[in-house]
Formats: structure tokens, sequence, C-alpha cells
């Protein structure tokens, strides 16, 4: 069991008439992530509230802020509870079996536009064996295509535009792996958080972006831009791909300021501390 | 109310080893769309089942065939209880206000990239009193702009393709309509059925696609292509867009021929006969 | 006679082994502008060629750098002798008429896919009096439905991002507009050069993209981005789009800094001083 | 020496008020390709004029037909003397040293988006030895990634396109394969055609297109689909893409027919019947 603590500070500059604002900012409630506390803080005396989607677990702060300064603090305790597999155990599960509600993960999304890409997937992985190996292939295809630089992408940035021009950050390699992957009809969402753990040489600790796949009645973890430690991710929101699960979507004149994020490990009930690090079997935190 | 029947029929030729289907060609169940009969036929004796998503009321058949040919039959009578309000009533909702099962329809997706129109919407629909007409003056807007013209589109063809183009098909006319919606935080989303009356110079009777958008807490009814009257569409499915609600989804080696189609008006309990007609309400089936 | 100073400094910072380069910042020899004037400096002593494109008069500067700053100084001076004629007077020419050194203008380009707009630009333009007057309607529909935002485009951006887009800086308003005009079959292309008169509120002098459409045997000067005066246009270069034109192409490993242009009018031989304006004809310098 | 003679007949049916056409369907006139003889006829007696591009070689029939049938039948006979030299000892020319006239096919076009690839060539491409070799590579690498599928294309199909979707025809593979290689700034252009030999399990003999790279200064001839004998085209027009050189750009209402094409191989003056084969050597028929 991994024990993180993480705490994520937002600055707004909200201008008139004021703006409302929907955050992707608390951690999902799932069978094997639970938020042991939390503690919300606005600097507006404004109401909101908080809703989670059943599906996904995902929850939505919701709030319309007054013009001024808006500013968020949000601090959880939350404890993994990693189900572990290994690799070569895992099977895809054939189409004719998979959940009506898993379904919509095959299908092509707006940036991971699937239905473009069956020729090419099929041409590189369709003769693989269905499992685990076949997913790592196709993490491991993108991974050597695509070269990790900011400020190549936006917010516009496609799957598509990611194969051709073979350069973007965490959310771009996520758009490409996921794509992928539904073209060989292997079910893959967009998951987003904060991740223990990141390449310091990246920068300061921010948002993630990474691929889960359904593999085995499991929504299985990747890490497709090889930039963190899949062990500690904290996981904020699972979509259809980035459309779905903005931290922030703001309706109304609004200026953002970079948000500032900090998590730590911390040790267990039993007194043991234990790190995130690259462990060799398959995560799921979800079921 | 307005009572119709129908009668679709699909036929396949499987290849070996098999192949899998999923079809949305029941009618979907609504509070406004009663189904009082139907009557699903197979020529092969395989386990199929039918699902229902909670959220749509869609209904998947999914079944698994054998080599050799397929053949489906699907009658069903329905009970179409519009609820019909005047547009001038018919106000937008702030997006504040809106249910957390309504917020995926405001994001862009596969066909609707509403992200991209943000500049192009605000300029021609950001002025406008927020409500029904609004709605209906980016429907004109479409409409205005595009022409219909079979086999100039296809299954990767996109509301930005049909904006540039300016050609298309129901499909098309529903993507464009729905992805300028989106970019003005109005939530829209595609649906397919069958219409009743539809134009008999496009054809035989074909499957139709077309638009709701979220207004006033119901989803209310546009036909962007106005080759159909809406009063007689049959709903089978709505998604985000035509990924989600293909009638009928394969994998495997299988060819398809057209579909037949039949749908006629039949006279209600109290043995009076309601067409459809071009009424001037705004209509929905849901809720 | 519009005479105009010029002065161009650009400044590199030239990796190991040395970087290779193609400017256009010559001004162009054609019938109409001509260069009483010129000196070009370079602070390393390395060879280089100037060649004159026969067909466009466009000039390209070509040399190879050594490791280490490169300082290229260009001034000239220039005098514009435009053809001047009524815009109610000028005629398309039909395409049987085109010279065939003309017709690379009506095909489609890079940045320019006019093939995709014909549909649109036909609605549009179709109807309308083949003349000056048709490019003017053309040029102002670009105008009005795109806002000129600085960082919102970027090299990659073409006709159709800037037509779904709404927003774009003077390259992308001139490649929508030629994109425009060759879908209806009136020949257009992307001219470069420095603007007198810019508009100070856009910052500093800065190269400028603008329009010709060739118009009764001339190639006539459009602006469409609206930020400048075309009577003050000193072209450097011509071409089907930006990929042809661009002021500096470099291969190697190459810092750049903002280039300082300075331009100013100055009296012509008769000692009068003729000031660029918003004059009502249409203006040619080719021929 | 190989002697072709080649017989080309096409069909129209022209609306009112008649139709303005531009056929390239004449042999090109190069160093390497000796046109003996050739004949055109029409079926309506209009004016018709034939443009010789100087920089091409290109010629362009232009016409203005009356509304009824127009048929055209264009015969001729020529020689083809390749320059042949052994793709080991042919090496690329350095940027710095290509002609101007050149420049234009390392820059992008409208088909052939090499300022998208230049990414993914480098990594793929950018460490070869820079000579025949490399380009035969890319050659390679586009027909190993592409299904040779008629009616997978359109007339607006790119190079980006056919990167994502992996199908296409002789005209997708061209295009691509010159997208590649002016991303890594080997110039490279699209060729038109008949070709002697093409695989008759593609249907009748048709129109081709293949690639011309520009290496140790000469026009290299690549067939990148694979589907053809190199020593057999007979070149018609050649361009940045295929934007350049339709066989035939019709204003008008004009209906097509299919073409109808004949090629054989014809003894030379010595009397020896030398056939097109698959010769290991590089071809060049310009210069």
């Amino acid at each position: 069991m991994i024990r993180l603590r993480l705490l994520l500070e937002l600055d707004y500059d909200v201008g008139q008439p004021g703006g409302d604002f929907i955050f992707n900012i608390h951690a999902a409630h799932t069978a094997r992530q639970v938020v042991l506390q939390e503690l919300l803080t606005l600097n507006q005396d404004v109401p909101h509230r908080i809703d989670t989607d059943p599906a996904t677990g995902n929850r939505y702060l919701r709030l319309g802020a007054r013009p001024g300064p808006l500013r968020l603090a949000y601090s959880a305790t939350v404890d993994l509870l990693h189900h572990k597999a290994w690799p070569a155990s895992i099977a895809e599960m054939p189409v004719a079996q998979l959940p009506t509600s898993v379904l919509g993960y095959i299908y092509p999304s707006r940036y991971c536009q699937s239905d473009r890409l069956t020729s090419l997937a099929t041409r590189e992985f369709g003769q693989l064996w269905q499992g685990h190996s076949r997913v790592q292939v196709i993490r491991d295809w993108v991974l050597q295509r695509t070269a990790f630089t900011p400020n190549t992408s936006n917010a516009t940035t496609s799957a598509l535009d990611t194969l051709v021009d073979g350069v973007g950050v965490c959310r771009d390699f996520a758009h490409l792996m996921i794509a992928l992957c539904r073209a060989v009809n292997i079910p893959a969402r967009f998951a987003t958080g904060i991740d223990y753990g990141a390449d310091p040489a990246l920068g300061p600790t921010d948002f993630h972006a990474y691929v889960e796949a359904y593999l085995d009645g499991r929504w299985t973890i990747f890490d497709p831009s090889g930039t963190a430690i899949p062990m500690g991710f904290v996981r904020f929101g699972t979509g259809r791909d980035a459309a779905d699960v903005a931290f922030a979507t703001i309706f109304g004149p609004v200026q953002s300021s970079a948000p500032r994020i900090q998590i730590e490990a911390l040790p267990g009930d039993d007194g043991q501390l234990e790190m995130p690090w690259h462990c060799p079997e398959a995560l799921s935190t979800d079921p």
C-alpha cells in the first residue's frame, strides 16, 4: 500500500461579471484509491458543490466565482491499494465479452481518431498475442516515435498530429497510445492526476496524463511518456480523452496562473513508508 | 400522439470464423417514446442479448454470428408522446445549472470539434438571445451553407470537413450543427433513428441522423438537413456523435447489404390516425 | 511615384559546423519597382551569391556561414511606379486566356487548399460580376471573419485552419484569401515585403504578407489583413504561398533574433515627397 | 534505347455553354525523351494550342470545346535514351549547391506537407548515407507501410492522410515519398505518364504517377508503388505534386468517360526490340 499526501493550489483572476468553473481536482473514488482525508479551501465565500460521476468515480467541483481573485487549495491523503498482476498472465477480452459500459472506449473520440488508424495498427500490432504484452508494445512504439518536447503541442493537438509530427507532451503520448489501442479493439481511456516521482528534469510537479487499458476485466495503468512512476499516480479523472477531463473548465473572463503542486509519500498505519517504484507487475486501481 | 410501425431487415454474409455484432436498431426506451410491441427474428440460432444504457435509453443487441448468411428482422410499434412547447418560451440553461450528466455534451468529440469553432461561433451566434431561436439560427446557418449531396462524405468526415467542403448527408449536417452549438456552450447530441415522411426524392426509407439540443432541461429535436419531419422520428440511439451510435458495429469478415426499412403511421387506441406534420412547436421525447 | 528607403538588420548565432542560408530579403526587380541603390553588408567574409528567378523577379541570397555570429544589413532605395487603374474597369481574365505561366496560381498549394473550397467559394462568390470588385468582396469576406491575433498561428497553419479558427496574422489572411480566389479560378499569389505605414499598434515595423491577384493581365495588390497601406509595399518575393517565399530558409544549427527594420519615404528626383496613402485606385507593380 | 508507341483516347460530353480544357497528355520534351512522331486528332474543329513550359518540358494542350461530344486521340512514338548510373555511385547534393530552379522542390506543397514530417523523417532517415540508397530506403519505407487499394483515396488525399491511413494508389505513394524526401532536404517531384508493363492485375493500362528525386545533378526515377517498370515510363508532366500535373483540368459542365490507353514496345532503327525491364541501374531522362 502506498500512502500519498498531495497539496494543490490554484489562482485565478476573475473579471466582470464573474465566471463559472468546473474543476476535476479531487482524488477519484475508486475501489482501490481510498481518500482518507481531504480539505478544500476557497478564498471566496460562494456556493459550490461536488458531484461524483457514478460511472467513473470522477468528482467535479462546480462553482460560480465573483470578480476578483479566486484561490483554491485542495489537500488530500490517499491510499493506493493497487491490484497487481504479472503481465504475462493478463489477456485481452474479446469484444463480445466486453461490458456495455466499456464499449465507448473502443470508439474514436476527439483527440483519439482510432477510425483512421485501423490499417496502421493492424499492420504493426495485429499479429501479436492478445494480452498485456501487446499493449506494452503499443506503448513502446509510441514512446520510440515521439520526442517529449514542451510547447510543441496545444489544446487542439490530436493523436494524428502526434503520429505525424513525432513530438508532444504526456497528453499527446497518451492520445496516440489510446488511438492505437482502440484501432485493434482494445478499450483504452485517458487518465489524469498527479504523479509522485516525476522526472525533476521536466520541471516542478505538475498534472500528469496517462493511459488505462481494459484487460482481463480491469483498467490497467500504462505511462506512455515514460516520465513518471505508475505506482505513484493519484488519479483525478478518466475519460475518453482530454476533452472529458480538463482539470479546470472555465466559462467567462478569467486569467489563470500556473498551479502549485506538492506530493509526498507518508508512512502507512503500520508506520512503514512504502515508496512508489518501477515494479514489474501490472497495476490497477479500478477495480 | 403519433403511433408508428416500423420494419427493418438486415442481411449479412459472415465469413470464417464468424463475426461479432453490436446493433443499435431497437427503438430507445424514453419517457415519451413507448414501445408497444416489438419482435426480433434471427435466421441463426445463436445466443444474443440486449443491453440498455441507463444514461441514454439506447439499446444494444449483441451477438456472435456463425459463418454464412445472417438475417435480422426487427419490427416495432411505437407511440410518440411528444413534449411540445412554443419555441419563444424556451431558454438555454446557464452552464452553471447544467446537470453533470449533460456536461459531456458541451465537450468536443470525434466528429464535432467544437474546440476549433469557438471564434467562428461566437462571432456568428454570440450576440443572439440565448434560447431556442439561437439554436434554430445555428440550424439554419448549417442548412444554408451545406449542400445535401450523397457520396461526398464518408465515415471519417467530421464537422470541420463539412464546414470547409460545404457538402454532406444528414450525418454531416448533424455533426456541424452539434459542433457549433457546443462552441457556444449549448449541449447538443447526435441522434439516430428512422424517419417517417422522409423526402422520397432522396431514395428509399433509410436510417436518419439528427440533433437534440439541451434547452430548458429537455432534449429538443432539430433536423439540420431539413429532409424529414421531426414529429415522425423514431429514435434508436443518442451519443456524442456518430462514433457512439452506429446502427451496426461489426468485428470480423462480414459483407453487408443495404438495409430494407418500412415505416407507417397507425391509428391510436382511439382509432384516430395522427400523421406526423411540420408542427410549429418544439418537440422532445426526452423527457 | 513613391520613393522609399529601407534598412534591414538580421542577427544569427550559427552553431557547429556552420549553416546554409537562403534569404529572400532583396527588393524584387520588377517593371515598376526600381531599385536605385542597395547595399548588403555581412560580418562574415564568406562567399555568397544572389540569384534572380526570371519568372518572378525574386532575388535569393545564398551563403554558407561559419560558426559564430552572423549579421546581415541590407539597405535599399526603391522607386515604386505603380500602375493605377479604377477598380470598376478591371475585369478578370477567362481561364482560356490565362498565360501558361499564370496557370500554377489557380492550382492549390501547401497553405492554400483551394480544391477543398470550391463549394463554399462558388456559393459565396460565384454569382458576382467577374472583376476587381469580386476579388475585393473576397478580401472583405476574409477580413470580416478573421481576427488579427498574434501568436494564434504558426508555420504549419493553412487557409483551412484560418477559415475554421477565425484568427491569424497577415500571412494567414493572405492564405485564406488566395485559396478562395483560386477556388473560383482567379489566379492569386502570396507576396512578401516591408510595408511603409503599418499600424504602429501592431508593434515595430516587420515583414508583411499580402496578396496579388491576376486581373486584366496584371498582378494587382490586395491587403487582406487591412493593417497596412498597399501603396507603401516594397516587394521582396512572390510565390504560390508562404512555402515559397520565406525571408530566410536555414539549414543547420542556428539561433535567430528578431529582425530590425526601418523604412522611410524620401523625396523624388523632383524634390517632391509623395507619401503612401489609401488611394482608391487598384495598384500593381507587375507589370 | 527503348522505343515505345502509345495511343490515348479521351471522351467527354460537354454541356452548355461549352467548356475549357487544359490537357497534359503530350509526351514531354526532355534531353532523353525524344518524340519521333505524334498525332493529335480532335472531333471538334475548335482552335487549340500547345504550350511548352521551358522549366519542365511539360506540354499543355488548351482548347475551348463546344457543347456536345468531345473526342481526342493522341498517338506518339517516343525514344527513351535513359541516363543510367550505378546507385552506389550517386550522392545527394548539399543544399548549398542546389540550383535555384530546384529549390522549389524541397519546399512543401499541397499534397506533400514535408514541413510536418521533419521529426519523423530525421528520426527514420537522418543518419543514413546521403545518396541514392537513402532515397531507396525512403521509397521502401513507404511501400512497406502502404497498401495499394483502389478507391480508398480521392483528389484531396495528401501525404499526411496516406501516412495515417496506410492505403492509397500510385498518386498517394508518390506524395508520401516526396514529402519524406523533402523533409530531409532531398528535392523530389511528382511525375505522370504512361507505363509500359504495368501489373495487369491492376486493370487496363492507365495513367501512372511516380517520383523523381534530384541526385547528383539529375532527376532520377523512383516508383514507390512498385506496380510498374521504371524503364517503361513515358513522361507527360512533372510538378511539385498532383496539383500541378492533372492530365486534364476542366472548367465548365463536362462529363468524362474512362480513358483508353495502349502502349507497346517497338524495334529501334537498328531493328532490335529492347523491352523495358527491372534493370539495377538508376535511370533518368532529365537530363
